[in-house]
């Protein structure tokens, strides 16, 4: 298996994957007769192809706890996926860009901070959840409809997550 | 100002006015190998109009206490709107049907647990944000895009909470 490292997740190493959501550094302004802040369009879900809507779900995800084998990915043709925490809990995404042989390139592996979520573009390459510390609820904004939304592709040699600290 | 009795929130109950995202009764089923539970579809996005898209902020709401005024009501006509809280904390929606004159007839108030969201139908009056115990953080999935989407109307004599206990 091939050693994965951590890194910390930025809007700008990200951008290529997706959006992060947070509030730091987000347009902001005052709504409700001055009782709200609002963090304005954190992200955008971005669906398309027969019947095809916006729906949110609750996803339960196990807790992993490292070394964390990366067998596969996958990507959703045809919608955005976003994952926000509801238990206020760190987690790990790993992502790919897509190659010339419409398989992910070589995976990068981000610690999610617990305030923080992200939306995977649309076709964008990713693991499924890893929790951490404990059994998670996350709220997905994602698509639904008509039509084939997942792709899945096995590494011939894994990855594997051997440590959870952020490389410096 | 007249009293406004609060009430538990049910699916049922608030059916008129939205959708309740919880994971009590809801569809759900296993994916990622086993390892996330999918509680899938608690709330679709209907957006309309001019460049309307579905995005994703979060909302900080000032904690309310006892006793609460309804001084007025808004609706969205091009969308809907979901919050779910993402600090755990219940809080307070206030709602009403539409009457003949295209105002809020009689509110109704729910006590919404921490962990439910709600997802106000497109056009559905509803009273902003009233965050309890604390200032709180909410996931809101809305619209955005060109066109007039809020409408306020103030009511001739507010409405008061007086009690946070649920009415029996």
């Amino acid at each position: 298996m091939k050693e994965l490292k951590i890194q910390l997740l930025t809007r700008e190493a990200f951008s290529p994957f997706g959006e992060v959501m947070e509030l730091e550094s987000a347009e902001h302004f005052t709504i409700n007769n001055g009782t709200t802040e609002r963090y304005h369009k954190l992200a955008t879900a971005d669906v398309e192809g027969e019947d095809a809507k916006v729906i949110m779900s609750v996803f339960e995800g196990q807790s992993f706890s490292a070394p964390i084998e990366i067998k596969m990915m996958e990507r959703h043709p045809l919608g955005s996926q976003s994952f926000m925490p509801l238990d206020r809990r760190p987690y790990v995404v790993v992502v790919a860009e897509n190659g010339s042989d419409n398989k992910p390139m070589e995976p990068q592996a981000f610690l999610v901070k617990a305030n923080q979520g992200v939306n995977y573009f649309k076709n964008s390459w990713h693991h499924p959840l890893i929790s951490l510390e404990d059994v998670s609820q996350f709220l997905v904004v994602d698509r639904d409809g008509g039509g084939d939304n997942l792709e899945e592709v096995y590494f011939d040699t894994p990855y594997v997550i051997d440590s959870l600290l952020v490389a410096k």
